[in-house]
């Protein structure tokens, strides 16, 4: 091993195998994750290639290739609930994108939601085979966010008792879908159904696409590839297009809202629990943040342990770049973000579980939060997240820009969270639109609960909105309960400050509607101090759950810094009404690098803790065993521009213009 | 063309093509510029298909062969002059990473630098024609920022009269250099010069690597490609090891270090000069990051005047997504942020040719200036840069993902714009040292000039350092002029803070190095802002010279909104210490969205001024007719993987597991 890495984890304060059980839940969970992941890793059929070296075609191959292998597995296994699978594939091969991935992620349980069990007999068994690939075909090439805009027609014929489909303009070419390119046989297509002359709005029908067997396109469909995108190089996402494409009436799934035979629509009764599905996607995005920045930050900050650079002072030997202050900064606060992620997305996944079970038995009561939560969650987790894997890469130097690295893919591979699922800027406002209804609830002189609960304590009657916190708060900076405490006098300053805006623009304003839009920049804002004070929140009550004192001393530590680090970056927010004071701040900058300092000694055995295989991280620099130099030059030996000594180009373009001399 | 675009051009407040002007310099500019332009770009030598569906050993042949077609355009309209080049080639083909540019760009120039008369004889005249394709290589697997730590050694033989070069290490193999992989046949090497059983530390040597005609390597070389990158793709950075590899000793660059036969060594006279070449390049990056972030803007708004999504009144068409507040937000302070970097850049551009003179005369005293102030603005600009071309890539939704939008490639070509040519936070330091001995000489009884002349207002006995800033201002945020003192006295009360900070280190720590450490973080801070400062100060002054009163209101806009969206950001700093008060940053925030407002009419008349060439811009969202729909599809249609209907990665691996059914 890496003579720097055993030093450092041989200095550690604590048992990173402990914290590991924390993060995984318990001991038990720990075990069971590393058996099943030794299971597929150590499979000779998951073995290929490094990616980085193929081509986007040769990718795909690969990647078609490895689905192939994960149904056999799973076949073997008997995996077959569809969560179960779900957990199969994504915890265990994060990052890894697989062009077969809708069919079981979407396809399957729409067809499970939403079919009748006419449908599920007649669909369900066939897709778990892979004899249908189904996809879910929903984003159009001008229309995403929006789904009320989608135009994509399916117009019923009682005479022949069939849909017509149509992508009647070229904005209306169905777009994105994963798999859809080239993969898929099926798609659950999203379109407008026009029955007996009248719109009734969005549903949903199984389109066939392409001929089982031949794997051709039917006629009257147009599908292919949309092109090679900044990563998901693997992923053939699709467009499709459909000319007056005929699918039988029984091809709408029918267990909410029915076409009759005649055309006869009929309402559904409720359609909440699509709800649900979006809760949980979102939510399991939250553990996606978490598990991204926890891989960049163990690959950066392995390297900064090994990389030896420059001088602290003059005449010693280069020190580990990891001893630099600047460094430090750097990667600490991603490093307690990370901590923060995983905590959040445990959270959400227990409390998805806790409601879906409430709402199993009919009780809805806690769902509109929980959706705003989780909207405002993952934009917030997504956009930090984004960042940071960044600024963990450019943190590599140069190295970092290489695909040795590893942190380029999983930049490009996590970047997409934040416009998928819920483009995170509309994200925060629906987030906002809880936190306003929840303020003007307060104002009406009811009680809110849950995580908003702190609207009850704001004064009604004030004047300048700068004027909101009179609390009188004393923090203590060394204190997670009272930090918290800021971060809630904050969101509930930032909140009442946006809802004051909103109601001037309203008087101004003659609709509601530009009002709202006039103040959405202060909307996001407010929306975006309630997150942070949800993450501050729950990292503070976690730490109280840690029972090993060496391992709640390390939590409590990268706690602090999480929110310390928070305010400097916005003091604004907290010097604003009065939160805390000049000094205060001074102080939060002075106690943030003493953390530094108290963390930098445990900062390996944290990232261990995460407990990523090296083939799971896909990195030269963040493996293990780190003998980065020489994995590095060995690497790049295998650049297929290395396959000859001379390139053809050479000779083709070069040679000539040196001859003409 | 585009309805949308029609309409918003045909609404501007002023004419773009006056603004071009300005951007250019003058008229005459920009009819040159555009002469020169569409000499190349209407050439079918350098047409080619999109790089973006071509594999990496493609693209790189696309590489050679429109270099190669460089070169000879070159010779056909006689351009030989070093600058030229660099002008003819990085203005017109902005973001065409071309393997033989180092030859032009570096080996050439240093020959020229420091080359004697003779060794200028015997390689210049061949590296010009392309018989000798030369790079530079300095980087080295595990060295980087830190000169002094490179392994390389030239151990030099008084009998053979020759240097023995030699990578001792892993370590030391020579890493990054462009074109070093597979096109170039010689390089500059840095290497420890040893003679007489001593180091004398750094020196550089013509080393050939591959023999010419063949191109293959020579004996004792191992040369090669470092593997894919996240960018750059049609470069091939390569590494080089050397085993005894034997030079003449003529190869020895002696215009000021010498070698005598007899191995005795001779002491450069001065080397300041090199010290001139990198505050070219560095300034020569800020206009890089001018250019690449007004690219990023013109697609991302142009794209957003011509989506339509959502609504804001309900019932109402779908919006232009360029009306939504959250998206101005997101999009207009980046535009300004693009033109302030233009003023930034020409004015680094004219001086640095205006103390360029100064030094032919002797005359050094503005250099260590100029050099911290090249330092920080590279810093200060790329990091921006970086962020807001990635911001712009997401405000364009799930089609800023694909390639189509140009705005990956943009970002991964700028991105190492951060690391390389001086790491950010190495440059931020750098500018530090030399505010901190600014603040020094002012409490030295000194006065100092140029930029940091305002620390020459600070009081000077003050106990706590939020007490700094006690001048008596009243900010007037209607006014550039105010807003650029409200920055200067930001940027005062943090170096003070930063200075106070390692005085503080200093009496508490043995070494003043590891003061200096345990500082850096307030340091980098101080450095910042006194960029800040500097980029908000030549943005107001370039108001003052333009003349066309609809130009002038609309860049007043976006002076001011540069300069409130940076308090807005960063409302701590001007929190503390009282430059500005609650009810300001109030005002500031409500202004903000003012602004927003009132630059809507002309967004995309101001990124029209840019006056970027479709071609140029490689982007179908942003092309300058905006028929964005059609020509997504036809540009998706073209991607390799739609090159049969069927791929065959179906028939090897998905069908047959259909059959085991």
């Amino acid at each position: 091993m890496n003579q720097d890495l055993r030093r450092e984890r041989a200095a550690a304060s604590f048992n990173p195998e402990l914290l590991t059980h924390v993060l995984d839940g318990s001991p038990e969970n720990t075990r069971r994750r590393r058996e099943i992941e030794n299971l597929i890793l150590n499979d000779p059929d998951f073995q290929h290639e490094d990616l980085n070296f193929l081509t986007r075609s040769q990718r795909y191959e690969v990647a078609v290739r490895k689905s192939a292998n994960m149904v056999k597995k799973m076949r073997e296994f008997g995996i077959a609930d569809p969560e179960e699978i779900m957990w199969f594939k994504k915890v265990h091969l994060v990052n890894f994108v697989e062009p077969v991935g809708l069919n079981f992620s979407m396809f399957i349980p729409t067809l499970l939601n939403q079919g009748t069990t006419a449908q599920q007999e007649k669909w369900l068994l066939s897709s778990k085979g892979l004899q249908i690939i189904g996809t879910y075909a929903q984003t159009e090439m001008g229309h995403g966010t929006h789904l009320r805009g989608l135009e994509t027609t399916a117009t019923y014929d009682p005479e022949t008792q069939e849909f017509i489909l149509n992508s009647p303009t070229v904005t209306s070419i169905k777009w994105w879908p994963g798999g859809l390119g080239k993969t898929s046989n099926h798609a659950i297509v999203l379109a407008q159904l026009i029955t007996k002359g009248k719109c009734y709005g969005l549903h949903a029908f199984i389109v066939p696409i392409r001929e089982i067997g031949t794997h051709k396109p039917l006629p009257g469909i147009t599908v292919g590839d949309i092109g090679p995108k900044f990563g998901y190089d693997e992923m053939d996402n699709g467009y499709l297009k459909m000319d007056n494409y005929r699918i039988p009436r029984e091809n709408m799934l029918m267990k909410y809202a029915q076409v009759k035979p005649d055309g006869t629509y009929v309402k559904p009764v409720s359609n909440k629990l699509t709800y649900g599905t979006m809760v949980f996607v979102r939510s399991f995005l939250v553990g996606e943040a978490a598990r991204s920045l926890s891989k960049a930050c163990t690959i950066a900050i392995r390297y900064s342990a090994v990389r030896h650079q420059s001088e602290i002072k003059p005449g010693e030997p280069e020190p580990q770049i990891l001893d630099f202050q600047t460094q430090q900064y750097k990667l600490f606060p991603l490093l307690a973000t990370a901590y923060a992620f995983q905590f959040v997305g445990a959270y959400m996944k227990e409390t998805y579980h806790r409601i879906n079970e409430d709402i199993g038995q009919g009780d809805l009561s806690e769902l509109p939060e929980l959706h705003a939560l989780t909207a405002g969650l993952k934009a917030f987790t997504s956009w930090t997240t984004n960042a940071a894997i960044e600024a963990c890469r450019m943190a590599c130097g140069g190295h970092g820009y290489s695909h040795c690295s590893g942190l380029p893919n999983i930049y490009v591979t996590f970047t997409p969270t934040c416009t998928f699922e819920g483009e995170n800027t509309v994200m925060m406002l629906q987030t906002a639109r809880f936190l306003m209804k929840s303020y003007d609830q307060v104002h009406a002189g009811k009680l809110v609960c849950g995580m908003v609960s702190y609207l009850n304590g704001l004064p009604t009657q004030r004047i300048q909105p700068q004027q909101v916190a009179v609390w009188p708060a004393v923090v203590d900076i060394d204190s997670p309960d009272s930090l918290t405490e800021a971060y809630k006098l904050r969101a509930a300053r930032l909140v009442e400050v946006a809802a004051k805006n909103l109601q001037n623009e309203v008087i101004h304003r003659k609709s509601k509607e530009v009002a709202w839009n006039l103040t959405s920049v202060d909307l996001v804002r407010a929306s975006e101090a309630h997150c942070h004070y949800v993450v501050v929140k729950l990292f503070s009550e976690k730490l109280l759950k840690i029972e090993d004192k060496s391992v709640h001393a390390v939590l409590r530590n990268l706690c602090l810094l999480y929110c310390l680090y928070g305010i400097s970056q916005k003091a604004g927010d907290f010097l604003q009404g009065g939160i805390m004071t000049e000094s205060q701040i001074t102080q939060v900058n002075q106690r943030i690098k003493e953390l530094l300092i108290a963390i930098r000694p445990d900062a390996v055995a944290l990232v261990d803790a995460f407990d990523f295989q090296d083939v799971t991280l896909g990195s030269v620099l963040g493996r293990y065993d780190g003998n980065v130099y020489e994995n590095l030059f060995e690497w790049a030996k295998k650049s297929p521009l290395n396959k000859s000594e001379v390139h053809a180009s050479y000779f083709k373009y070069l040679k000539p213009l040196q001859s003409k001399l």
